[in-house]
């Protein structure tokens, strides 16, 4: 189940342990809320991983953001969790609940995006509603297949695993700095690309098809250190090579450039990347690098799983206490 | 495709027509989002029926409703979607989006009331999302499972053939307009009754049992005549013994009492019921019959549809024109 709110309400993790763990039964493919998604379970070889996701205007994205932008947020953020569960999308519902602002030609720029993802990624729209809200909020129940014994879980890893990260991080990052703050360092060249990372984020599907050889994943929607907090789940530690975590050469110099401005580590807490980490065992290093590379995916070995709890640099020095960090306030 | 957008800003269908139905892929359970509910097509002989709602404070309820209402509107609404269908719960995801007036005791109170429609209803929750919004905001998308030859269709029905109704109408409406009217005349140890029947709606879940004797069904949403009409779906008409629609004598008498407030035959617009509405061949009159006696379902053989367009009292009066009433503004 996913967690979005702020920390000024109530505490996420309190309000699905405390009121929404025990409305599934124990029924299994719930993952007892502990995952992103769940998949239902009608036939004995082939799952539906069913997960959802609900973005809002001036929490998930800037009111005036392009439909496309909001069309592919919406879509990613759910392509990703798929992925990171091993399977394949199949279709997917759609709830808007739209203002007056909403017109014509905001749909049909929306909708064209949709229609191009669903061509590229193989997934068709089932159903949905249309209600009126002050609010721009946007839900898609997303349905994925895949076999049983490919479906993967979050929390599954196991001491002495690689530790592995899709593509880049931190260049959607350096998008919502570029936007939100004029001032910036930055050739102009350079910033429609970080730009454009930051509003049309694109999924990393490699879940999908490597499912097989991983332990366990997730997509980065927390931010590196809070989702590789999950994988452990506050039983294993990770000793991270600080060098290996995927950052461009480009980025490092434009927040070089802005130091006063921009926080180089804070990259590593920012979630919209939609890259995994996976974690998977020491022997697979070489079929993974295949795969990845007749994928076209770029992929990075980030650290090793270790038995003792905490996030380490290669000295053994403490980079984040994992373990849970979501209390009542 | 469920729609509930006010006719100020863009027509319903015209939206789904414009740019969503294309999204379908012509795929099979889509039903070209003319239903209220899809399928998933994962096994040939078991399906998956997906439907999915949003209610919106201000909109579906007031502010101050009890949780546990809001939890009833939310679950009913769906679960009535499952059964006109013809399909039974199974499972269902959950996305909320909370202000800052819920707290945990609205979701004690909100959670609790779940529990209590799962075991009644045996389904359980397989995942969702939280997260912060102006509005209260609530999403929920359910599964249901069924064979195919089981599923039932909203605009499958055929000349000659009995138009049925479960249960009673215009208690929820009532119920509305004493909340909105404190001047109604009306009997104390009448009052909570039909507040209750607003507050609390009840699934008929009758579609999911009967569905291998239904032609066509649909829950009531938009008003008797409202989804009459879809059933019709332009091409056919409908002859209604008006006498025969379900009113209670209470409900008469108290309308009769506030005739100057409220107006009877606006109850057959009204679409907070949730009863359904059928149509099956007359010679499967009986077992019908003795189907909802065994689960004590009250039923009202209505009318029939007829080959001539639009929906005409006993003696042929034109009652109300059907087909497509709903346009760009």
């Amino acid at each position: 189940m996913k967690k979005k709110l702020s920390k000024k309400l109530i505490s996420e993790n309190s309000i699905i342990n405390k009121f929404f763990k025990k409305l599934t039964n124990n029924n299994i493919g719930t993952f007892n809320l502990e995952n992103d998604a769940g998949y239902l379970n009608f036939s004995n070889k082939n799952k539906t991983v069913v997960t959802t996701d609900t973005i809002i205007e001036r929490i998930d994205f800037f009111p005036d953001d392009p439909p496309e932008s909001i069309a592919q947020k919406l879509i990613c953020v759910n392509l990703s969790d798929l992925s990171s569960m091993g399977s394949f999308p199949k279709a997917y519902t759609l709830n808007l609940s739209i203002n007056s602002k909403i017109d014509v030609i905001w749909l049909k720029k929306f909708t064209k995006r949709l229609n191009n993802l669903q061509k590229k990624f193989n997934f068709y729209l089932i159903g949905g509603d249309i209600s009126k809200s002050k609010q721009l909020t946007l839900t898609s129940t997303f349905f994925g297949h895949t076999k049983l014994k490919n479906i993967l879980s979050q929390n599954k890893c196991y001491p002495n695993e690689d530790i592995w990260v899709t593509g880049n991080l931190g260049n959607s990052f350096m998008g919502y700095n570029v936007l939100k703050n004029p001032n910036l360092k930055i050739k102009k060249n350079k910033l429609n690309f970080y730009k454009k990372s930051y509003l049309f984020p694109k999924p990393c599907m490699f879940g999908s098809v490597a499912s097989k050889y991983i332990s366990c994943a997730t997509d980065i929607s927390d931010g590196f250190y809070g989702d590789l907090n999950k994988i452990l789940n506050n039983k294993y530690g990770a000793k991270i090579k600080k060098n290996n975590l995927p950052v461009t050469t480009s980025l490092k110099n434009i927040i070089n450039d802005n130091k006063s401005l921009i926080f180089f580590e804070d990259i590593f807490n920012w979630g919209d990347d939609y890259e995994l980490i996976f974690t998977a065992n020491k022997k697979l290093r070489n079929k993974i690098l295949n795969l990845a590379n007749s994928n076209n995916i770029k992929l990075s070995n980030v650290g090793t799983v270790i038995k003792k709890i905490g996030i380490y640099d290669d000295s053994y020095n403490l980079i984040k206490k994992t373990g849970s960090y979501d209390h009542f306030l």
